[in-house]
């Protein structure tokens, strides 16, 4: 029951070499997240404006198995590994026709977006992600 | 009945001004009409393997009217203006809630992708376009 | 004496084509006109934090002659065109050894960045870009 | 005495909560990679053409400490950490004022840019590497 988006794969995310730029990986799994935000019913925008928190990478590792290419259509698989008070692990998945191609697992560290500082995440939030956690299953 | 396609603002589109990076609305056009290439049964790899053409950008003109934010839904509404032997006009506009932000007039030249001179658009695919081109209607 | 800035070609601004990607020349373009500020002792923070103004785009007509390519350098010339009250008309040319390759003609708007609404340019910045647009002279 | 690269912040770098946008990181960091190349006397393109090889992201580790922002004036610090047949360790330092910001640790192979297949470094090429990398002594 992981969360699933999909990205069709454009001439804007290619380079010459004839396949997906590496570092649009990390700009579809951002895509990914935010939909994910959304249908939990705390946007990008919802989590500034009235929890007055955002995310920030605080780290990332990518593995890069196998390119992408042009027309693919990207099944970016993401789901939470870990909730801390100030913090979080998710994973991305990145397949196409079911072979996989990227693998990618940020840390986000909970900020104040006025002065960038780490606040912790309020209960209620992190119940949130707790819950979608708990329905990814085994 | 113009093409419509979705786009979401995520943090990636935006910048330090807190709207969407002017550049990135010819990215939102492309991804647009390669939906609409997709719907119309020839994406941009089947134009290159089978039929031997790509389109390439041969001039683009931009109307900023008011930036879209984080978190807006735009609506890139794409419309063919024009079909000749070996370019075509475009038009995209995007709109969120209804209001007009962008418009982007394009026009394309259909080339040779080996060695990226003009060719003409076979006549087959020149009435596929032309067909959707009436479909718009009024 | 146009402002030349160089860019080189590198994977992340070309696409499957082979070609540097449409919308780069955009991003080239603000990188030239930023630079171009920073010689003329205001940068893009200074206008915000100092003179309370920023400029956005208006509009954006752009002219594709000849793709440039991987490793490519390009020289983007930039120059100013049109000086008034509250906008601004610039052009960039980007050469690759010698040959135009694309051409940007772009309307800037003086905005003040808290609202986004318009504002008219101090006289001084105003006569700081009179200055350096008499010094391209012929 | 390591490769310094040095990269200035625009509009284009940053997103709407102020900062540098996570994934240009990776972009900078393939520009100064690329630097290197040309300084060495091997740019990406003669690396195909004459080489008949390419680099390609096997992986990559990214420790963001603190945000650069607009304006900011970037130090891009590369070294090569280690050199074997078919692949390479480099890692880029990301500096703001001596402060720094981010850490990139990458892995690179080898490959046939016409199949993307590995392959291994010719002793010339390897040795060219294995001699910057003795350069930039402790």
């Amino acid at each position: 029951m992981k969360h699933n988006y999909k990205v069709r794969v454009y001439y804007q995310d290619t380079d010459a070499g004839g396949i997906v730029y590496h570092s649009k990986y990390l700009d579809f799994a951002e895509r990914a997240r935010s939909e994910l935000l959304v249908e939990m019913g705390v946007s990008n925008k919802k989590l500034i404006e009235e929890e007055g928190v955002a995310f920030v990478l605080s780290s990332a590792s990518i593995q890069y198995k196998s390119p992408a290419k042009l027309d693919d259509v990207i099944d970016v698989e993401t789901s939470v590994k870990e909730i801390k008070n100030a913090s979080m692990v998710m994973e991305h998945r990145f397949l196409v026709d079911g072979q996989l191609k990227v693998v990618i697992e940020i840390k986000l560290a909970v900020i104040n977006p006025k002065d960038l500082r780490p606040v912790r995440l309020k209960e209620e939030l992190k119940k949130l992600f707790m819950n979608y956690q708990e329905s990814q299953g085994e």
